[in-house]
């Protein structure tokens, strides 16, 4: 078919032009004397967009699995407590992980749909006065079913108990979109992807870690080399690594860095949120409602949009794919069949929003959905045609 | 701002990514003993597109005005008279270029929004008995009204009449996209340019001349070398140029061709039809109207349509460029301020067309335009909908 | 500087037009239904590169590093002993990840510039009656020092002893560049990385493990998840991975296997033979000699090359690369300073190499080497000029 | 095969990485209100590249050829009358056309070898005393030869005469590489293309225009259109062009002229001619000799070598092309099959050179020339590790 495929989902994201065009190059010598000019910025920059200052930003060839992975064998220790919950297919992967790597978890099943139950993990804490719990894992956005929990209220529980425990956060889908504030909030290991608002293609975990995980190395912990934090930053300190770097990935993360750092951090999750509000009324409009169950929980980087009874969100998904040119996220596990997810993050602007919501427009009624023909989008551009989101546009 | 720009302008069109690809090589040497077996079955697939059997296309570094100009110096001498009709700012520059030339021109001036007055030439080749006029022009696709014009009816009229002149066409905005046969219709030049229906950068020329013009050359003719046809003819016949060729551009004109044969012409027809109506089903729903006067004048590559009085079509214009990252075409000369345009040519889906919709709704609300947001958007969904369309999209 | 810069290490090597242009692409949905299409080919032509019919070949986010610990964690428990040999400073690397892991290693020492020693493997495999040796190392091509080592040997050892231990290799400056047979040579782990002979940048750890290894999975064996064999497995049977994959790096081994297959393999080993073997010419007519010991330890895929006495062999790297834009590798731990090594793999031809040998003399001048100019790249021209090497040439 | 093609034709160059990826963008709307701000700027650069204050210069899609014909339409009338000399393909090839134009050439014939001969263009414009020539033609690098001619010199002969007349150059093969200072020599129209100092692909014609020369437009002159200056000047005035520009070869344009700029034009020209020396000196040591046949008529930017007695120097270019990847310059016309081309200009470094003369010596060597292998790189090394050349270099 003819013409340019929309890309919906939640990851990897539409990727700028100014960063494809940062990775075409020739092959590189990593060990070059002149590979440190590169590379020290770069990483300082990182910590800037991490929001950490004290800490060091980690990037492994990999995936942010490869990320969740570093945090465990770089800091705990097998029979190590770690208090999780779980509200969709992430957070369940990143548990399901933490058992195969020996660590006792003390998993809360919380509703998908729901995020992280302070209360619960209020109570979970204070019981533990023994603090036999090493760490607390917060899904910051579970992508699965666009959801964002309150990772800073986290830290206040951990801060008020006096609770030692490190505080993992899984950013996969938030660092780089939404407000995320490593020192500030106390993360000690916050994991991101290169394929979501780092705008790149998948190939990078990039790990935030703070001074206090960075000590906390245990004796008789994991084995580990590929991701070991200490080989790294021995390296990193000048400018170098321990194997090979994915540099032509690194080349393009100098561009989205630039990116994001001349758009402003705040401007970009303000954009963020005006685009996701956008798909938020088009899914009123639709007369469906958002796997999220509350206002609270709304992620402004995916929506999970709940289909009707009886129609199997897969279709939906199928028939935008291959009669629309265009990629919604399919709903993974619990949730498959029921949802289907838009991905609104990364490189966006309102007229690829108008474009997704279209496309999905098509597609729903190519299965037989029954919705007047443009509402959804023109709920969109009537938010967007708003003064405040006006306002909102001027201040980019 | 972040986000793709949408290019919703008549030309240069989007390029696709094959295109892209297929122009990013290192520059080579166009006399290399190889360069035949690239450019002649190019050449050949140019004849398949402009559907000539026995005339030849010619490419040149250029554009569609430098297309026209080889027409003339080729094919006539100053002082010859040509038959020619105004109603746009092409039909019109065209015959201005004419006149520099030193052709007599029987201009006949149209109203914008209409196309070739089939009466009117007829009439007029009548009256001519004497055989004076060399040449016949038809803007077959007006890109700046949104105009087609009916080619195969003025070679019928030629026929009628027996006159011998010679049938020029532009098809600049039209060969590639909409219909257009040069053998059967008779024509003797066809000129189109690369950024158009071939998807590609501008830069060339791409002209399609019969037999019959080929052996028109007259003596005591324009001085002409860059645009000769007969060098380039002695040349081409080899594979080679009489002098260095845009390598870069015909190695994405090869991709291009690629494409358009591997999706067939007439599926290619079909879709540019279908696209446009829908956008012309949004103009409808937004209560405008389109400058082509009538049905039968629409084109399928581009709609300008008429902004209410009071309002500057270049207001809209500008707000969808700096507010929505959206190009859309302006009016140009007469209809300046008057029309803004949709291009919708080339490489296009569905929702590439439904992005542009969005995004001139939010920039028509953002001048004060006053429809029912989504109401265009919603009109094209529908069309495209439609159990026939939804067959001819299955066709494609 | 203005020029292209020549880029002679050892890895990453030269990517082809074609592998550039195949990642210059869009992101793309993992999950799409039609990803499959393009996956399970992919990973079934891997296998045809590493020679292997019964095995899998695995493709993770990650670099050769990664691929040995994958070997470990996969097949290995902590305590287990290991065989290996240390000859360069890969191989030493290697085994120091191996005592990492909880490895007991027998780890042989040998003169840097020798390989394998077969004779030790051999008396150490004999003598290990209990066959407490569950894995045996073997280096394939010693990158820092230009060694190859007899894999085949090995395996013929080990059946000839009725010994069941494992085979690993380390292929990372070997697999698609000179001959490697992993079902002939019954290689259980090989680790190849995609910036050496796949000719593509860095980011994927390419793991080929035999039906054997894959069943070899100990109870209470090592943790892993981002580089489990069986999870990936799971996925790959139905063309998907089990986290999102480096999809681009993809894209552009699928244009790489392209080129290795349509050269054919054999073709590939003639050619690095005879521009290696151009490359030793051009040493011995500089009167120096390589770090490879004996002609039976050269590699066809890197020269490390001694300097004399008293010269620093890093000023002629920063010469190189400083002065002349040629980026020579430089010699690691042991041997630092005392060689420097011309990379002669991948993408590679005859003009090349000469650009390699001709920037190398430059520098080696530059830095008071003593020579006759030219006569390093004479031997080698003069080399390729045999009619032998040009019958070798016209067989490609 | 594999392998990088090395491409030593005088044009077009070796394209930069930065230059090839500032042209891989989407196409983009020319009358878009914030394309002045890139096309300002650029033009007045190129002034800076061209030394003109008072001119201007302009970007036509085209080539030489058209550039050429720019100069004959908007500047005469048939029948004036021109002085020129030929020498070469080039020279012959404008000869040609401006008879086609109608003017009347006074040709002077030289021996392939020399350039302008100024002693008899003295002799013949001192004989002019009505005035009657209207200019004077110096091809000021013949392409076809390697020959540069004395452009200052014949202004000055101009103004020692006081000589009207235009004085026209060809400046194809050296503007941007070798100099060229409009304004100081009194240069009315220069022509270049891009595909030579400029680096980018062929597809643009470039055009030095003096003030006096835009005010010569004669009454009653050649028609124009397409490489109209009074049109194209009246856009460039507000940064726009009177019809759709190549603008994806202006985005490559603006980064060859940062690249030309930010090395310095007198660094660029020194680099060019060590370059040429470093050939030249390989030419002598192979014993053979230049087409040019005398040191002051040496080209910086293309060497022609002329083959022995008794070879065919296509022999020698096909080898070179079909046996190892690199693209030599042929003879044409009256040198065809007697010499062989090497082009050193635009983007170019020493290794690049030592690959073209190592290529050259496999090709010569395949055919059967006698010469001690290495000998011709081995004096380019020897020439460029001297002091003095090095001192060039670090001046740079």
């Amino acid at each position: 078919m003819s013409g340019f495929k929309g890309l919906a989902v939640p990851g990897p994201t539409n990727m700028p032009f100014e960063v494809r065009r940062a990775m075409d190059v020739a092959l590189e010598d990593h060990r070059a004397p002149d590979f440190p000019e590169f590379t020290l910025p770069l990483l300082a920059d990182l910590k800037t967009v991490f929001r950490t200052e004290t800490g060091h930003v980690f990037v492994f060839p990999g995936s942010g699995t490869g990320g969740w992975e570093s945090a465990i064998a770089n800091t705990l220790r097998p029979g190590d407590r770690v208090l999780a919950s779980i509200f969709g297919q992430f957070s369940h992967l990143w548990v399901d992980m933490c058992r195969r790597f020996g660590l006792k978890v003390d998993a809360i099943d919380c509703d998908w749909g729901t995020g992280v139950p302070l209360d619960l993990y209020e109570a979970h804490l204070a019981a533990d006065r023994g603090h036999e719990i090493k760490a607390v894992l917060v899904t910051h956005n579970e992508t699965a079913t666009g959801v964002t929990s309150d990772v800073r209220a986290v830290r206040e529980i951990l801060d008020q108990l006096g609770h030692p425990a490190l505080l993992f956060v899984d950013g996969v889908s938030s660092i780089g979109s939404i407000e995320f504030r490593q020192e500030e909030w106390g993360v000690d290991v916050a994991v991101a992807g290169s394929q979501k608002g780092f705008m790149l293609p998948t190939g990078l975990a990039i790990v935030g870690v703070s001074a206090k995980a960075l000590a906390s190395r245990p004796a008789n912990g994991l084995p580990t080399c590929f991701f070991d934090y200490q080989d790294m930053l021995k390296f990193n300190a000048d400018g170098y690594f321990p194997y090979t770097p994915a540099a032509t990935l690194l080349r393009g993360l100098r561009a989205s860095l630039d990116m994001l750092l001349d758009e402003g951090l705040d401007a970009v999750h303000a954009r963020h949120f005006r685009l996701a509000e956008a798909v938020r009324r088009a899914v009123g409009a639709w007369g469906l409602r958002l796997c999220a169950q509350d206002p609270r929980w709304y992620s402004d980087t995916v929506s999970a949009i709940v289909v009707p009874e009886g129609v199997d969100a897969n279709d939906i998904i199928k028939s935008a794919y291959e009669k629309f040119d265009l990629s919604l996220g399919g709903g993974l596990s619990k949730v498959a069949g029921k949802v289907f997810r838009i991905g609104h993050l990364g490189y966006l602007n309102e007229i690829m929003v108008l474009q997704a919501l279209g496309g999905a427009e098509l597609a729903m009624r190519d299965v037989g959905l029954s919705f007047e023909p443009g509402s959804g989008v023109g709920a969109a551009i009537s938010y967007l045609s708003e003064p405040g989101a006006d306002a909102a546009l001027a201040a980019q």
